[in-house]
């Protein structure tokens, strides 16, 4: 590498050279791996669109995003975990008012999401935005099924006020499986890997001179919460859901704790 | 994984994911380049097409592509040595006879390649076939230009008689950059490597009962054959290019050595 490149960048191609050659001798990559591995690739390449991004779900289903997620959100405990961001957000989703509903096809159990947004001290933090965004009832977001389903459907942001609470409406998520009739879904089908994901709501919080909180918060008693195919679940995310009301009614609380950026450990 | 996977499946995997979070762990990888390095993977895949193979030039200017055929070409001191096939490859090129030329277009300077294909005895091996080919006076290969360079320029297959010889017109090769207009020759240029190679004639030789000999025959005076973008110049490759007539006309005499299939040591 020439002597004017980036520091940094040779750092990581040097690193990757060295731990891609280490795998290639270790298990005598035979040619005709080679040849699977680049058509793998280029196929998974090939999928991508703008609504979808399939090398994000390979990055998720090797363990690769958790642990990306780990190295870059080391935090105080207290601090809210975080988790995968996933490759469905959208940004600049509509911001609603305190209360309002995401639910824009008024399909699957209603719920009502609220809490606090606090700072490792317990005080309120205002002007934070609470971005949200789930799958819906048959288990797909907005964005799978542009023209079927309502854009914006289960999405929205919420910005707190000097109580730093939020509240808004939507549904008790469903667990879904990633998109699978892709190369990472025949992979994962060739070593016996189901494509699901435990139930969860999404959330990237915001607030001025605070960390973002990029996270879910999952269901307690779905049925894939110890086994999800992108290994996204902490058990401090777990979040209560309780009926409300009817059978189809439902409340989970739950509250953001956020960190000062610039701590003194440099994280 | 599941205990129906093909064991082999299983060893790769495992082997990849272990390596792969070693390199994420000693880099400290960021959010910010694993969100580059899904971008470049997303753009690497999608600019392959029937005519470019931008995977496989990734591999090869990581030198995985080397270090696999090294691997998978271990033979016995005095064999014609392997190097990379490299993406230009075409399969089922015109059968020509022997002495022809390939050289469609008429462009670039003669040259005759001829020589024997032998076995590690010196025994000439009869019904062989010879998968030759080169770029064109401009560099590039027919298949980078579709429309514009005649279909087959510089490629062709011979099969040998019972005194093992093969001979062709062709054109002295010219050394050539590696596609750069892509996301690795973007990262060639920000590492400061250029992306060049040197002059090369290509060779595919397969035989009943031999193993197949991919490789290259390189021009000795060629200024990049020590910095080789793909890393695929071996010393016993470098060919003799002599004059024969007038100054742009060439012989380049080479002898294939093939092993046969299934030897004892199983390589
Ligand atoms: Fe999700
Ligand atoms: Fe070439």
């Amino acid at each position: 590498m020439g002597a004017s490149t980036d520091p940094r960048l040779k750092e990581v191609l040097a690193s990757l050279v060295k731990h891609l050659h280490a795998f290639a001798k270790e298990i005598e990559l035979r040619q005709e791996e080679w040849d699977i591995a680049i058509d793998f690739l280029t196929e998974t390449g090939q999928i991508c669109s703008e609504e979808r991004q399939e090398f994000i779900l390979l990055s998720d289903v090797l363990g690769l995003s958790m642990l990306t997620d780990a190295i870059n959100n080391r935090r105080p405990s207290g601090a809210t975990e975080s988790t995968v961001r996933g490759p469905f957000h959208v940004a600049n989703a509509p911001i609603r008012e305190m209360g309002d509903s995401i639910n824009l096809d008024g399909k699957g159990e209603s719920c009502q999401f609220e809490g606090r947004v606090i700072d490792i001290h317990g005080d309120p933090i205002a002007g934070a935005c609470v971005d949200v965004w789930s799958d819906d009832a048959d288990g797909f977001y907005d964005v799978q099924k542009p023209g079927e389903i309502p854009k914006w459907n289960n999405r929205g942001r919420f910005i707190t006020g000097p109580d730093g609470q939020y509240r808004y409406t939507g549904i008790k998520p469903v667990s879904y499986p990633i998109p699978d009739d892709g190369p990472v879904g025949q992979m994962l089908g060739k070593i016996g890997r189901h494509p699901f994901r435990p139930a969860h709501m999404h959330f990237m919080v915001t607030a001025p001179s605070h960390e973002t909180i990029v996270t879910h918060t999952f269901v307690a008693e779905d049925p894939y919460l110890l086994d999800d195919a992108v290994f996204g679940v902490k058990e401090t995310l777990i979040a209560p859901f309780e009926h409300i009301g009817r059978d189809t009614e439902w409340r989970s609380k739950f509250d953001f704790v956020m960190v000062p950026t610039g701590r003194e450990d440099g994280k």
